[in-house]
C-alpha cells in the first residue's frame, strides 16, 4: 500500500519531490511526542518542531475547532483575536518591539523582514549567512545555498562566512566573534561602493542550519554594533530556535544576548497551523505598510490567532520552556558521556541538540552520519542531520519530549555507535 | 468596546493596518452567507470568496478538526492526504496539468509559478497585465500597481494593457484580443531585446481586478499563440475565478477558452483554511524542482488537504456550481433592470458580478461607487469595489448565495440608489 501511494506520490507531486530515509516513512498519526506509521510501528520524534507543544495537543485542536465553526475571516474586518495574541506576543520581547504582522509561514516572514530593511534605508544591499536557510520565496531564496537562482545570484545580497564550533572563524574560538563582524562590516562596505547600499542583516541567532555552533553570550554583540554603524537592520530569523526551543528563554536573541530590529517567526507558532509573523518596532512597521501596502489574506485570521494563542497556553501552563531546558541538559549531559571515535562533538541548548561526526583531521563524516539516522529510524527514532557539511545529528523534538524520551534516544544511540564500524 | 479594540489594533498592528469601510465593522460570527458583528447585527456576505462553501460549513469544520486531532505534519514523510487530493484536483484540469505543488497562500503559488517559467526557459523575463495584483511576496508584488518597489520596478518586469468593458483597447470590442496580443508580443520583443528573454505571462483569465470586462470565449487565443510562439509559459492565476465561481465552469480559463501551462489557487481552496496550490504539467514542475529544491514546511500537510477535500465534496454535493450559474444570472439579470443614470454597464459571470459606474462621457465615478458601498453596508450588505478606476462594486458572495439572498441584495441596492443623487 505504501509502495503504490509512492508511485502515486511522484506522479501527482513530481518525481524529485524529496522524502526523507531511503525507505521513507508512511505517517498516519500522531500524539505528543510519538508518531505512528501505517503498519502500527510507533515511532519516537526527536525531530519535528512544528508540533511544537506536542503532535495533535487536544488543547490546540480544540481551539482551532471551536474558532473555525465560529469565525475565519480576514484583517480587513476587526476582530479581537489578532489582537489579543498580538498583545501577548509582543509581552515577551523588549526593545520596543511591540507591532506585529501576520503572515502564514516563515518564508512570508523573512520576506517581509527584508524589505522593512528596505524600506526604513531606502537601500537594497542584504547580508546573510553562507550556510543558512530562511525559506522559499524568490526574494528569501536568495538568501539560501540550496542552488543558483536562474539568472544568477542577486547582485544586492553577499552571504559571508558563519561561525563554527569546531572551525572558528580565524582559526580561534575567541577571535571569531570580531572576524565575523569584520566579515559584516566588509560586506557592508561592498555593497555601499557597488551602489546598493545596506539594509539589513539577516540570521538565526543560533545558526541553526550552520550546525548551531556553541557561541557564548555575548558574541553577536561586534557584529550589531556593525549594524548599526552601517544604518541597517539587524533581522533575527527565530523560525527554528523561538517559542522557548533553546529553554530558558523564549527567543534565541535573549539567550546570546543581542537586541534585534526585526523578529521573524513561524513553525511552531501554530502547533502545525500555517500561522507566521514578523514583530518590529512601531516605526518600522508602518514604514514598510507605507512603502508596500501589504496585505495577507489568510494572515492573522480568527483560527491562525486561536490555535498560536493554545500554544502560548499550553507552553505556560504546562511548564515546556522549563522542560525544554532541564531536558536538553539531562539529554546532552548523557549524549556526552557516548564514545565513538568520530565523535568530534557534542553540543545544542534546550532541545535542539546534536553531535558532529568528524575524523582524525576534523574531516566531516557525513556518510557516517546518514547511516547513523538511517540505523536510528531502523530502530524507531526518528532524526536527522545537518549542518555545512551534513555531518551533525539535528536532535530537536517536541517540547513535552521527557526524560524518560530522552534515555531512549540516547541508549538507542548508544547501541547504533556501538554497532558502527570504528 | 469596538472603539478600544481599534486603538489597541493601532498600536499592536501599526498605526496604518487598513480596514474597509469608514466605520470598520466587528464581526464575531459567521454562518453560512451570514456574518455577525459585536452588536449582534447581521451582514448578507456579498463579498468573501475565501469562505468558498459558506461561512463556518460544519462538513469542513468536521474535516479539520478530526484530522488535526489524528496527524498535521509535512510532506517529507508520505501521507495519503496530499495524494488523494492531487489526484482529485488534476481530474478538474486538462492539457496535461497533472502535478501539483501545494503551498499555504496564492502569493507562495505566483512566486512559485513566475519561477517555473524561468526554470523551463532558463530566461527572466515576465509579462503581467497592468491593473493587477497577484500578490504579497517581493517577487509576485513587483506585477502589482500598488506602490512601486523600494529600488524602482524590476527591469525583467513589464505591465501591458489589460482588456476593458467600457474603453476597449485599440477602440473597439471586436479588435480588443488583437490589440491586446500585439501588446504582449511587443513586451516580449524588448525583453529579448533587452537581454532578459521571455520566460512567461501570468493573468487572472477572468481580469478580476481589472474590473472583469465582457469578453468572449477565444478572446485569449491569439495571446496565447502569442505567448507560445515567444518560447513562454502562460500562467492563469485562478485565485480569484477558480473552484466554480464562475458557474458552469469549474477554472476561468475554461470559460474563456485557453489552455494555460500554469494554473494557481489559494483563496478558496480551503475555505479559509491556509492553502493554496500550482497545478502544472509533470515536465513544468520537475524543471522547478531540480532549479529550485523547493520544500513548504506547512504546504499540503493533511490538515489543509482534509479542508481541501473537504471543499471538494461539498462544491459537489450541494452542486455549488450550478448554484452559482443560475443564482449569478438571476442577479445579473434583476441587476440589469436597475436604473440610474450613473450605471455604466452591468457585468459578470456566476457568482462574480459588478456594476460600473460612470458619468455621460464615460468618466469613472470612483467616490460616487465608495458611497453606494457604505450605504449598503449601512444597510446590512457587505460587498466592495474595484476596478482599474475603483468605481465598480464587486459582488463575490460565498457560493451557497440563493435567490433569496439575491433579492435582497438587489433589492437594497435599488434602494440606495434610488437615494443617491443623480
Amino acid at each position: 500500500m505504501t509502495k503504490d501511494l509512492l508511485t502515486r506520490r511522484a506522479r501527482l507531486l513530481g518525481p524529485n519531490m524529496a522524502t526523507f530515509y531511503d525507505d521513507p516513512v508512511h505517517i498516519v498519526r500522531g500524539q505528543g511526542v510519538w508518531l505512528w506509521d501505517a503498519d502500527g510501528r510507533r515511532y519516537l520524534d526527536c525531530y519535528n518542531n512544528v508540533p511544537h507543544v506536542g503532535h495533535c495537543h487536544p488543547r490546540v485542536v480544540e481551539a482551532i475547532a471551536t474558532q473555525a465553526a465560529t469565525l475565519n475571516t480576514h484583517t480587513r474586518y476587526v476582530h479581537e483575536g489578532i489582537v489579543d495574541y498580538a498583545e501577548r506576543l509582543v509581552a515577551t520581547f523588549s526593545g520596543g518591539l511591540e507591532t506585529v504582522i501576520m503572515v502564514c509561514t516563515g518564508s512570508e516572514a523573512n520576506d517581509i523582514a527584508l524589505r522593512m530593511g528596505q524600506a526604513v534605508t531606502g537601500k537594497t544591499g542584504i547580508i546573510a549567512t553562507d550556510n543558512t536557510y530562511h525559506g522559499n520565496t524568490h526574494l528569501v531564496s536568495q538568501l539560501s545555498t540550496r542552488k543558483p537562482p536562474i539568472g544568477g545570484h542577486a547582485p544586492n545580497v553577499i552571504r559571508v562566512p558563519s561561525p563554527d564550533s569546531l572551525r572558528p572563524l580565524g582559526g580561534s574560538a575567541e577571535g571569531q566573534a570580531q572576524v565575523f563582524a569584520g566579515h559584516v562590516a566588509g560586506a557592508i562596505a561592498r555593497l555601499e561602493a557597488e551602489g546598493h547600499g545596506f539594509s539589513s542583516l539577516i540570521l538565526c541567532p543560533f545558526f541553526a542550519n550552520e550546525g548551531f555552533p556553541d557561541l557564548a553570550p555575548g558574541f553577536l554583540d561586534p557584529v550589531a554594533n556593525v549594524v548599526k554603524k552601517g544604518g541597517g537592520l539587524l533581522i533575527a530569523d527565530e523560525v527554528q530556535p523561538g517559542f522557548g526551543r533553546l529553554g530558558g528563554h523564549f527567543w534565541g536573541h535573549r539567550r546570546i544576548g543581542v537586541q534585534p530590529d526585526v523578529v521573524t517567526m513561524g513553525k511552531p507558532m501554530g502547533n502545525g497551523h500555517p500561522v507566521a509573523a514578523v514583530v518590529a518596532r512601531s516605526n518600522v512597521t508602518a514604514a514598510f505598510r507605507e512603502a508596500f501596502g501589504y496585505f495577507n489574506t489568510f494572515g492573522g485570521n480568527p483560527v491562525s490567532c486561536a490555535a498560536a494563542m493554545a500554544v502560548m497556553d499550553v507552553l505556560e501552563e504546562e511548564g515546556l520552556v522549563q522542560n525544554a531546558r532541564d531536558v536538553g541538559a539531562y539529554a546532552l549531559e548523557r549524549m556526552r558521556a557516548l564514545r565513538h571515535p568520530l565523535i568530534g562533538d557534542v553540543r545544542g541548548a534546550g532541545l535542539f541538540l546534536g553531535m558532529e561526526f568528524v575524523g582524525d583531521e576534523l574531516e566531516p563524516q557525513p556518510d557516517f552520519t546518514a547511516h547513523v539516522v538511517e540505523a536510528m529510524k531502523a530502530r524507531g527514532i526518528l532524526l536527522n542531520r545537518l549542518g555545512r557539511h551534513g555531518n551533525c545529528l539535528k536532535i530537536r523534538p517536541p517540547m513535552p519530549f521527557s526524560r524518560g524520551n530522552a534515555d531512549m534516544l540516547v541508549e538507542t544511540l548508544a547501541e547504533v555507535l556501538a554497532e558502527m564500524p570504528r
